[in-house]
């Protein structure tokens, strides 16, 4: 069996970083698959799907790793160059992050630890709306 | 066809890379499946699984980056600061490896090099037991 | 069903990156499957798979932005040292990245944004042949 939803998201883009654990948790509700992988998945190349403890403290703590590893300074990039958009550095820390992740699925739950939970990341530089594809496989 | 099992590990955490292939290759026999999909996933928030050729360099090269990336310096982060657990780093390192990785199956084997081994790593900064999941999805 | 199929690439190493889509989506349509799960995932150690916006000034940034997490810098690395082959910065950024993603289909179409490609992306020190598996599971 095969289901599929959508969670539409309003973000303030800048590496915000918002929690959609219950939103999936419904969706795999809806699916009645008890048993199988869940797919969580961003179409769009600044943003991306991860797991961390959802706290404010690790959430200023990853955007200034992700500001380490990709700063958000735009005469930097090429694409900001080429391009004027200024979002560089958003495409670079979708494409380290990635955007999709899979769960095991066993008895109706999700394999995920008890603080860990499954977040969007949108980094371009503005507001967005998104629509996460959360996908079910299984039986 | 779906089949689940565990592999039950002791880690000395600080980004301990522990090799888990032959357990992932035993539950795939296990399984009778031949073609299809083995995700191996880590519940947690403080641990991540990828693939690396695991001999002993590469081991301490990996550990180096990511000190590198996102170093161990309880007092740089938000989190260790509200919650004085100093595993900060853990969190965010395993935030940007992730927490569970697919690969495919064919012909009762998954696709991966010779060279490239599937690896748990513990970011946590103490000793812990973790379950790792590994399912596989296919016929 | 699962559908398998491979890419057969010519690759010239150091973080060379391509643009897969387009075979992908062949795989896909031959596979017939209207709904399910593709995985897009490359044997071998110094390789990865990820999504960016092909255009050739990301491609620049993301080669600088690995620059920076793993630095070419042969020296520095035990691999290097205990091996001599000068690709420890290749390993490294092949467990940073991940050599598998998996995306939903629906409609017989990825779910992937407009501006994003699939890449497969070789870290090797050295021109390289490489088998990228697609897979699609689903009906």
């Amino acid at each position: 069996m095969i289901y599929f939803d959508e969670i539409s998201l309003a973000t303030q883009g800048f590496s915000d970083i918002m929690d959609i654990t219950d939103e999936v948790e419904k969706v795999l509700k809806k699916s009645g698959i008890s048993e199988g992988l869940v797919t969580i998945s961003v179409p769009g190349s600044t943003a991306g799907v991860t797991t961390i403890e959802f706290e404010p403290g690790l959430v200023k703590d990853l955007k200034e790793a992700l500001e380490r590893i990709a700063p958000a300074n735009a005469g930097s990039y090429s694409h900001d160059r080429t391009w004027g958009d200024g979002n560089g550095f958003s495409h670079i820390r979708a494409a380290l992050i990635g955007a999709s992740k899979s769960f095991p699925v066993k008895a109706k739950k999700m394999m995920l630890g008890t603080w860990q939970q499954i977040v969007l990341i949108d980094f371009d530089n503005r507001h967005r709306r998104r629509k996460v594809t959360v996908q079910v496989l299984g039986e």
